[in-house]
Parts: structure tokens; sequence; C-alpha cells
């Protein structure tokens, strides 16, 4: 056992809630209905996470099956359309919340691969792409290609990193509380650094990725 | 059980058939090619089963699996290659018979969840899904941000509420041949109501939404 | 059994290779940063596996749990960000690869889907889509129409008489290495002559479908 349940419940909704937060303002912000706030709300909070359950057979997802989490993402999604002006002032909050659904996406998305005996190779995947798979799916429904693939910021990389983490942790048993916690503080550090001293993912085409980031050049 | 099986088939082919018709139908109007109006035809009637036989775990799902489903899509396809022209002009039959699909997919695919016991939320949402997944996917797969998120008119509304009929009529043991194609009826009819009336979606950002509904305004 | 299975591995291999380049090829075009690359590469090289793998129930998806795969399209992505001045230079030689890899992807495709027992038109489905839906997948996540519904090109019907002709061997019991073979060699030769004389499939609007396809006319 990772965590005391009711904790990771607790986290769980907390994740679900800031990632569905973005997406629903994401959604605001293209003009879509309330309908499509809603929908981007759920596919933002709870998409990363229904398709690590489809992938690794865990059906029907949670994402769709469990109540809690669904009135979560309604709950985010309604409060954005309602008080979206107030919720865009607190982009710099958002940014760290969202950070920190990160850590806890990764951590707990490569947990339940895990204990679903996948493997670790599939576990490392399902981790990371209950991290980022939400925003994936969020952009790919506005009709943008997504964020994650093209802006260079260093989003994947630590949901790769953590997700790793989790694993040799598993395989070396010594997962517990106290080290999950610790994976989640560290890509929520690693995410807000990157962010900070605006370290990038080299562009693919210059050939320039042997030194895996580099920091963003200032304008002269 | 809730129809007659062969009435139950029957139903399903002609929901499929009528989605399959206006997926091909916008296909021809984005210019692709033969196959690529055969692909939309079969996304647009049968996506939205495939995704919901994939959440709940019925594989392979029967938009691939099932024969007579295939065949009704690719008449759908080839009949509108060789006759779009005509069937054009039937634009407001084409709305009618799409309002039938709705009703009957939200009816057939809440029923399957229910069937394979993933709970009532499940359920839920794979009825709904059923119902308006394969215009998602159509809308994905031909570049576009999918119509129900952004058009405002009232589609997963009425797909939502035929769903939790078909849920409450179930928990309360009173789903039956009469009471299931009441529920057709009804969303068939609110989603034709909506049209005729112009009820729309609030937009979310105006933070209108605390009345559901509103009639479109017309010009003056 | 096909064929000896270390010499269908081979061949699953090559095939991913060959289709990893050319999505990690079109990564770079777009100007994806280094991770863009890495994920389209995977995408096009194991997404249509991993859509098989999902639509016959066999989770987790090869595309994400065999070490051998991943890190076959990680080196075909690494190698065309390093290397893809000089890989583009070999357009020609990545197109009859392209042609090998979508042979070998519908052999295979099919003959899982007939090993799991979904039925001879699941199977015909699933090996079709395991050879054309990375590129569709790339395509969605790249913001483009999937090339495969628009250019008019012959890609999807060699997939398909492929995985025909897979599925009548297997339902006579004459499948084996050597037909397997044949097939495979068939669809890469249906598809180099499609390319190098120009058959197209006919637009759908014309109405000139019942000649299944035409030669591009030349302009004077």
């Amino acid at each position: 056992m990772l965590l005391p349940s009711d904790l990771q419940s607790a986290l769980e909704v907390a994740g679900v809630f800031f990632a569905a937060l973005s997406g629903a303002l994401s959604a605001v912000r293209k003009r879509l209905d309330l309908f499509g706030v809603l929908v981007l709300a759920w596919v933002t909070g709870l998409g990363g996470g229904i398709l690590r359950d489809v992938l690794i057979g865990a059906v029907p997802p949670v994402g769709i099956a469990d109540p809690a989490l669904v009135l979560t993402v309604l709950v985010a999604g309604f409060a954005t359309s309602l008080f979206h002006l107030r919720i865009e002032r607190l982009r710099r909050a958002v940014v760290v919340l969202d950070a920190f659904a990160l850590g806890l996406f990764v951590v707990v998305g490569t947990l339940k691969g895990l204990q679903y005996d996948v493997g670790w190779l599939a576990a490392l995947f399902v981790g990371t792409i209950t991290g980022i798979g939400g925003g994936v799916v969020r952009d790919v429904l506005t009709g943008s290609v997504p964020l994650v693939l093209q802006d260079r910021q260093l989003y994947a990389i630590p949901a790769l990193a953590g997700s790793g983490a989790v694993v040799v942790l598993w395989e070396t048993g010594t997962l517990n509380g106290w080290t999950g916690m610790g994976v989640v503080a560290g890509v929520v550090a690693f995410r807000i650094l990157s962010l900070w001293r605006g370290w990038v993912v080299p562009e693919a085409a210059t050939g320039g990725w042997p030194s895996l980031w580099q920091t963003r050049r200032r304008k002269p």
C-alpha cells in the first residue's frame, strides 16, 4: 500500500480538480458553450486516467464510474463558467496547482499500472499518460496541436522522471507513503523550477539535443 | 429484456443508417475521397458504440464485428457518394432521422452498459457517448472542433436526459418495451422541439447559465 | 503458426522502425520539439497496434509493454532528429520501406486478431487498422485531416486486400510461413505499383466510383 487510502483519494480529487479547472478555462477562452466547458473540464481532469484504465484493462474507467471524481470535474466546470474572470487573474496560482496535479497523477497512475501487474514499461507509460493525456485530448478536441508536443516546456520529462522513480521504488520494495509523497514533491519542484528558470526541450531539428535542455535565449 | 430482440436490432440498424448518412454527407462536403466517405460513414454510424464497448470491456466492439451493422454503414456510404445531391435536398428529413438515431443510440447504449453491470454513472456516460461520440470522432477526423461542444444546440442534453430516464426505469424495474420506446420518443421530441423553437445552451462565458437554456435571439 | 516466431519478431521490428521514421520526419517538418518527435515516432510506429490491442482486449498493448518495440521507435526518433536532412534525401527509399511496414503490419495485425478469436470481420478491421491507424493518429495529433482519408492514394485498399487474403488463408487452413510472406509481398507490390502508375481512389463526389480506380490525369 502506497498511502493510507483516504489520503490517496483526497490527493486524487485535488489533482482532478486543478486539471479540470485548467481545461474549463481553455474552453471559456475558446468560447465553447456551457456543455463544451463541462466536457473539457471532464476530459482534462479525467481523460488521462480514462486512457490509462483502457490500456491496462481496468474497465469501466474511474473517469466515468466514480461519482466523487465526476462530481469534482462538474464543480470545477461550473465554477469556471461563473468565475472565469477571477480565476484568470489567479493564473500564477493555477500554474502551480497544475504542477501539483501533474505530480499526483503521475504517482497515482504509475502505481495503478503496477498494481494491475502490467510490467514496469507499461506502468511507466500509463503513469506518464495519466499525467499528460488529459491535456492532449483537450487540445485535440479544441483543434490544436497538443501543447506538450510543441511548446518545448518541460512537462513530459518531469512526468517520465516521476513515473520512473515510482517504478524503481516499487521494484526495490521501498515504495511507501513517505517516498511516494517525495516523488510527488520532486515532480512539482522539477516542473516549477523549469518554468522559473526557463529550461526548455531542444528543437528536434537543430540537432542540439545532446544537451538535453538549455536555457531559453532572452531577447537582447 | 427491453424489447423483443428482433425489434431492437431493427431499430439499431435504422439508427446506424441515418447517422452514417450524415457522416458520409459531411465527408462529401469536405471533398474527401471515396475511402474517406466510407470511413466517415463508419465512424459516425458506429464510432459511438465502439467507444462504449471499449469503455465497458465488450470487445471486440460490435462496430467492427457485426456484419449487419458494418454492411449498413457501407450501404449508407456508397448511397451518399452516388446520390449526395438528392440527399442534400432532403436535409430537413435527414435532421429528423438524425434525431431518431440519437434517441435509439442513447437507449440502446445505456441499456448495454447496465447489462454489463458497470453501475448507473458509467451507464449514463456510455449511453450519452453512444449517442454523441460518433459525431465527435467525425469532427476530430475532419479537423473541426466538435459541433456538439460549440454550436449551442441542444444535442447532449436530450441524450443525457434520455440516458438518465433509462437508468431510472432500470433501477425501478419498470424498463420494458413500452417504456423504452417512450424514452426514444421523448429524446426525439426534445431534440426536434429544441431545433424548432431555437432553444440553445448558454455561452459559458456570459455567466447566464442559471437559466439553463434560452431562446436564440432573432435579428430585428 | 504463421512464421517461425524469431522471423516474425524481426519483421515486426523492421515494420515499426520504418513507420516510426516516417512519423518522426513529419514531426521534424512540423517543427515539434524533441519530445514531440519521439511521441510522433511512437504513435506512428506503434499506434496502429495499440488500437488493435485495445479493440481485441489484448491489454496492456505491446506498444507500451514490449521493450524491444519501444526501443525501436526511440532509436528511430533520435536518429531522425540527428540525421533528418540525410533521411529526407532518401525519400524514395523511405516510401518503399513504408510500403514494407504496411504489408508487415497488415499480416501481423490480422493474424493477431484471428488468434484472439474475434471473428473474420473484426480481424479484417484490426488488420487494416494496424496498417493505417498509426498514420491516422499521427495526422490527428499534428492537426491535419488524415492523409489516408483525402489524398486519393491507394493505401487502405492494399491493406484491406492483404487483410482479406490472410483471413481467407486462415479459414481454409492454408496460412503458413510461405503464404504469409506472399501476402506481405503482394501488399508491398500493390502499394508500390499504385504509386508508380498513379492509380487513385475516385473522388466521392464525382459519382465516378463504379470504376474503382483510374489513372491520375497528367497535366498537358
